[in-house]
């Protein structure tokens, strides 16, 4: 069979209409017989027929998909924001799919290449990268974007993020004014990562002397880290303080629960836990323990609903405004 | 600016070939001036130009990408699975975009039907449907597509599973030889579910009895079935059996653990713990207690190599053949 075959062709070895094999292609089968369907879907697939999708994108310039790339779709907070944005975009009429860039930032790079090559309306990012020229030099289509979690610092493009420096501070006044005098975070690597960087930041305007612990997700956790605590730990205890251990990424907090449980620290009047942390999982094995709930559903809606505006009012264009989804503490 | 532009046009108004637009479009930008880049840039960016990437699907029929629904990305099998998928298909030279059914059978009929309107090479479907009339009716085109985690029981398309029967069977005996006479099985409703029904029955080969608590995932979580739990346990107790409880998915586990905790079961000599557990949580939490692990990121890697497998050799055709990764217990 060539490889030309058109809607036409189907619809004359079918002997129905264009209409009609359209409708099915669209899978409005109650307008037609079964015998019909049948007749049509034995054609197609005898032919290979692919249809018009690709040709009406040439014409219409509007694929009506969305692309979403999340920086790691093993963290709640990724899956969270695609589920909040996928909902915000079907009431659209768009449609979403989402890109894993994996925590590396090749497979990003592989991820903006791809999209460039096709019609997307739009995109939303979670970038690994904190350097928009990355973006720029491979997205080189005026595809509407929206950067999420992430600050890339430019004006190109509107964001979408939680009031990290905010939330942290809050947390940090509460434990501070209950006399925690001493505070240890944990956190994957600070540098280069806005939201790490405004989080710390934050707890700093309270604490000036942070005793940091930067553990490294890409190699498998060490009990060494369990030490490094410990150390830390007996030291302030020696001095009588109120120690706070404050994890800027929930998963960290649940590679530490089995020690904390171990060491009797849960029990501790004289120690406290606090994290940024989106799943019911650590509220549920810390119900008394306070927690910073981002709210990455409402941070996924509201990007699309930025996208969505731009997509159906081609004269909108990006201001580079900055939206704020204020996370809770409690 | 009509809408007919064509690469022609656009490397006449930028001054260059048509090679030139034509890397400059797939990122080669070390191989032209940054400032003919540039101008190409802005070129394409007045002229709304979009590429011959959808003309191009038109003549080979041949995208390049693998559409993966997963049943809900909210569970870490299905972000795994992914991220196993997603790795085979990049050395493939294919790309694998996600699309996430949320748990609601409406939402998998949306992904299905758009992805039958798209060029798509490959589906790697996790269906929530069991009734593989459902997928058919829905997807017309000849789309390779491989079934992954569920049974739809048609042999039009290979699949790749767990081997749950067994895995659940196995794990039973272990616990059935070290005196545990009673189980309690707590899943999401079973009915429906293939992977839920073989665990199921894999288990009743050994505890004809099972006591069977059934919690339904779309609701919040309730009270209620800590109540329940306590009952039977209290039962059981009574009259001196030794009791394990088998949870048939790790979210289900994580909400009893505070229970657990609070009523000292994690403790007790006479009572033991298994689940079905892909994330290293609940090992984290419990490392003194059995699991059954299954391995999503091969069961993702063994679905791309057969959807690889039959893109490139276009006379490949699905035998309707089962491909099993099995768990481990331990």
């Amino acid at each position: 069979m060539s490889d030309q075959i058109t809607i036409h062709d189907v619809a004359k070895m079918a002997g129905v209409s264009i209409a009609t094999v359209s409708r099915f292609l669209n899978g409005q089968l109650n307008r037609m017989s079964k015998k019909t369907a049948d007749r049509i879907a034995k054609i197609i697939q005898e032919t290979n027929y692919v249809s018009n999708a690709s040709a009406r994108q040439l014409v219409t310039r509007n694929s009506g998909i969305v692309a979403v790339v999340a920086a790691d779709i093993d963290d709640y907070f990724s899956t969270e924001f695609f589920k909040g944005a996928s909902s915000v975009l079907e009431q659209h009429h768009l449609n979403a799919v989402l890109f894993d860039s994996n925590s590396r930032l090749n497979r990003e790079k592989q991820n903006l290449k791809f999209i460039n090559q096709q019609t997307f309306d739009g995109m939303i990012l979670q970038p690994l990268t904190d350097k928009s020229q990355f973006v720029k030099e491979l997205v080189r289509r005026p595809i509407k974007t929206v950067i999420l979690d992430r600050d890339l610092h430019d004006d190109s493009w509107d964001s979408v993020q939680t009031n990290n420096f905010q939330a942290a501070r809050e947390a940090s006044l509460y434990f501070y004014k209950n006399s925690f005098t001493k505070i240890i975070v944990i956190s994957e690597p600070v540098a280069g990562i806005s939201t790490r960087q405004e989080r710390l930041k934050g707890i700093q305007t309270v604490y000036p002397n942070v005793q940091l612990i930067e553990i490294d997700n890409d190699r498998p956790f060490l009990k060494k880290n369990y030490e490094k605590v410990s150390n830390l730990l007996k030291k302030n205890q020696v001095k009588g303080e109120k120690t706070l251990f404050f994890f800027l990424k929930e998963r960290l907090l649940l590679n530490f629960f089995s020690f904390f449980l171990q060491e009797g620290i849960l029990r501790n009047k004289d120690l406290s836990i606090t994290a940024f942390s989106d799943t019911q999982i650590v509220k549920g094995l810390l119900p008394d323990f306070k927690m910073i709930k981002q709210d990455p559903f409402l941070l996924g809606a509201t990007a699309a609903e930025i996208i969505a505006n731009q997509i159906s009012d081609k004269s909108a264009t990006s201001q580079g405004e900055k939206f704020i989804v204020p996370a809770h503490f409690g």
